[in-house]
């Protein structure tokens, strides 16, 4: 931490800001500039209080140098984590592709959904039982029932599924059928939850909040990995800006920073980060180029009676096409599907 | 729900529509522009999908016509809605001023601050047991302890206790203790969360989420009141822009589009719409110009020593001058306090 | 300027960024940290280049010491500047309220709204004869015959006229009918217009752009300071973010904010920071209880014809009505009116 | 448009708002819901407004069934434009490279990078002579001289040359030396510079304001199309977000978006949307994975002495591979480098 003094700061402020720092256990090097003082922590390995520096009298700010995330951090952990799932090493050469309804609807739309993202070449199920919804009025998921119908497109198909916990004493429950547990979006900065899905060992897909930075995520990452569970797979799903013709804007930039910041695999979501299905395509081929180490792709057998999610759902045969496109991409930037 | 036809669209993707809305229990009327086919939709009372309806071929867009939220609007229920606490009906012409430390520290912190908000002449004190903190390595909060704390200072100063609650198995705990339970803005969309709050038939102050828009927050709430619990304080306290020299953008604009668009009382807080506590005396007399029927303010005994939120903590003496102010401009605007 | 290394900078790295450091004629004070180098620089008066910083080997991030505004800084010029118009000090304790329709539409509206304005209580006139729009099918203002028409209006009521100016070669013919020069939102960061008014030595309105930092309006000023005209005053009017049931955001917080960074008066327009006539008055008496030298409202006398921004134009009867109340809330907090 | 009433809406309001309509010239065709009453709309050609019409008594909102652009749009010129620069048909099957400094700087620098990105294989010079700045303390470019030394360079290497330009009057002098006029991001709504280039009959790359939506971007290109100008190249180069380790975010949906609401060729310029050296090469091939047309690269022979944007800019030899790695992905999806 590097601690900025106002300019009118006087010398009693600069001694007080100094006392309080090694009253931290840490040590103070003052630099006296032309207009400013400046003075550099040298920590003792714990974690400083900003807040509590830039409360003094005299300081103007106080500078972290270090990141705040560490166990998610290519500093700390500079090769590569892959999580293994159905015979893949997700964040390896080869792509992730997850596909599926947005929820289950019944037996009959989760197995033929199952089937047609199998025999189109995806290596995971996704669709969800228990539905996070800005309306109460909305269809919430058919919460465990949802589940089992997930497990017997599972046995059906071979695909392992990956579906979403909402609450924390739920999580046991959805680790017994699933394969992968999502933290969505908006459960993000749950950390109930985030610690829940760390002790339950399992693998975890953590989607970035609408409204997060990447830093932040990171931050709930740690969480995770704090609990000895380093099976996390990133996901950028779109952030909310001022531009209104698409749902949520995707923050491709996010994947090469990701891919620099941590060592976890980071997939993309091109479903929701644009809401509208002529846009996938081309934003899934978009976050292969940059990097990602997979998709998660909305599917469903008849989007136009889809009972959420409708507008941004793939036909079968358009995700088919697509992942040959993916693999032309993939190849193209030495990855493959 | 209008649906607004491609200006390509064939007569036989009209007809398709139609058909589609029909089959959905609801009337179709179309009219013929130069350009554009539009079908105007006669509901059954049943929320429609436009989701579903963007789906298919043809349709450029379906506008709703209503809101998506009942239960919290103005339409519904034009009367505003008044919640006492502690002898005053907020949402009536007296401002409710709520105050206290971000996070229960310790008994002699916890004391000092209630003691020293009770004499400036706040009416509830706020303080935080389980806190929600971006890193995992930040203090969490005290827990059940911090909430006997809480419990001990109230019987101390006679203030009625605000503090926030994190999880659905929590709820009970927290309400044995609390007189008011609060949503913190990372769980405006924990739905889980909201309908336990819902039931337990508790005064519940929910804060809109830093990434969400106000129809969003009134969909939250509509959570809430879908149990019968109406007893909601809605809080505005900052959103998440692009401007960096505060810590969130206080949105003044919806103190007032809130009284137009719901019958639920309105708060603010400034300490956290700001994040600097020398701007926190001009947002809480603008908020209370604005209409808002109260503050929730942070205040410390000693911010410099704070464990969370010390660079926006007001000290007891700017809190008691801020007191004064508030007055006269409630007065201004015909509020008292 | 503080350069912060990465974790795993080499010697030789640091030794080539002090010596880049002394070559622009500054010198470096190296710190090293546990886990990072630090290298703080003194300077020799001249602004430092930290992109050229950031691109040196081992270097993580530069990290600017000084704000990037001086002339505007309050640390340069402690005492608040003045800008005397029409027998008001602007910045003093007096507010300033400058009214009128969005734009110039013929004689009778200017007059009629002129005489409006004036009998509610307004200082100034506005009016927009030059209109940036962002289609070229609207209507683009009435060009010099608007001028005419203001100066016409101001002959009638006394009123002087402040109107937007929206080329650099329309500086001298916008000023020889104006009183104020207004630069727009959309022209806030159009570097040729601000030299162009700062040369003319008028005194300015300077807008916030609607995806403007505080820090960016600060540097725009700069651009007009630099030629020796500090007679301008800043325009809070709204930013752009997420929220759609608004046109804009107040951002009420960069009121206090900028008072405290700058010693520029500082204005609100609630017209165009809601885009809702209905919002207009909670959001007036926010602005100058939070400590606004005056206030931009649209009023037109039939906002239903408006030629423009007819939403959030007031009536003249609600103008009235409201002056009364900013007169209430500006005594409440030792302003008048 | 559509109008649609308030709940509360009396008979003789939707009588009024009828009546009103018909004096615009119009049709008015009421369709009475269980919850609202509304107005169909069947113009006469000419737009309407918008804002008249909410203005009116019982309205609750008024929404446009048309997209206001118009020349732009693709419903109106179905098939693509495509631009010849340089025996590229930009807008065609082969992609666009465009690359040089941010500024240029001196004679030397501009020719060893001139031939330095035309050896890599760039189509095209950039460079700037006219440098919009945030800070008056900047390096504001060479300005005419600048243009010369483009010249010189161009005559060197063959490479045509796209610079900016800034202020009207300076259009024909740009137009003297460019081949391509640059209108920059924040001049995208400055209207007398867009009519300035739509006069000139010149090629333009239009960059989307760093605040704009992809409609103001196309309204933007409708007043340089309104001149008979359809020589437009539009360019995505990042909007402002909250994520604060990237410079800007780029916006990739707005790729294939754009692609489908215009005729109009679109390229991504990723050194301004990152602000990274680091991350352009990713974000590069995500953009022609998304179908750019074309690429504007920041290419500097020594970023670390560059006079601005040194932290954005590649060294030659990194672009040099990055071209390599285009030429795969374009392959992939279909178009050649």
């Amino acid at each position: 931490m590097i601690v900025i003094m106002k300019a009118d700061a006087t010398r009693g402020q600069v001694v007080n800001v100094t006392a309080r720092i090694e009253q931290m256990g840490c040590q103070a090097h003052i630099s006296e500039g032309q207009e400013r003082t400046i003075i550099g922590i040298v920590g003792n390995g714990r974690p400083l209080d900003r807040e509590q520096l830039e409360r003094l009298d005299g300081v103007d700010r106080a500078v972290p140098v270090l990141r705040p995330f560490k166990l998610s951090s290519r500093d700390f952990h500079p090769q590569d984590t892959v999580v293994p799932i159905n015979g893949i090493d997700v964040g390896g050469k080869r792509l992730l592709i997850m596909a599926g309804p947005c929820a289950v609807e019944d037996e009959a739309q989760i197995l033929e959904a199952a089937r047609a993202v199998r025999d189109a070449g995806a290596h995971m199920l996704r669709g969800g039982a228990f539905k996070p919804r800005s309306s109460p009025y909305s269809f919430q998921g058919l919460g465990e029932e949802g589940l089992k119908l997930l497990a017997l497109a599972r046995q059906e198909t071979g695909l392992p599924v990956v579906t979403e916990v909402i609450a924390p004493e739920q999580v046991s429950l959805v680790a017994a059928y699933a394969d992968v547990l999502q933290i969505g979006a908006r459960n993000m900065q749950n950390y109930a939850l985030l610690h829940a899905v760390g002790e339950s060992q399992r693998p975890v897909l953590l989607k970035r909040g609408m409204m997060s930075t990447v830093e932040e995520l990171l931050m709930s990452a740690e969480y995770i990995l704090s609990h000895g569970n380093d099976r996390i797979i990133l996901c950028e799903r779109g952030i909310r800006t001022f531009e209104k013709y698409t749902r949520n804007t995707l923050d491709i930039n996010a994947v090469p920073l990701l891919k620099q910041l941590t060592h976890l695999p980071v997939i993309v979501d091109p479903s929701h980060a644009t809401g509208k299905w002529e846009l996938v395509s081309a934003t899934s081929l978009a976050a292969v180029a940059a990097g990602a180490d997979g998709l998660i792709i909305e599917v469903h057998p008849h989007p136009e009676q889809a009972m959420s999610d409708g507008a941004q759902s793939l036909k079968p045969e358009v995700f088919r096409r697509l992942l040959g496109q993916v693999r032309a991409v993939a190849q193209a930037v030495g990855r493959e599907l």
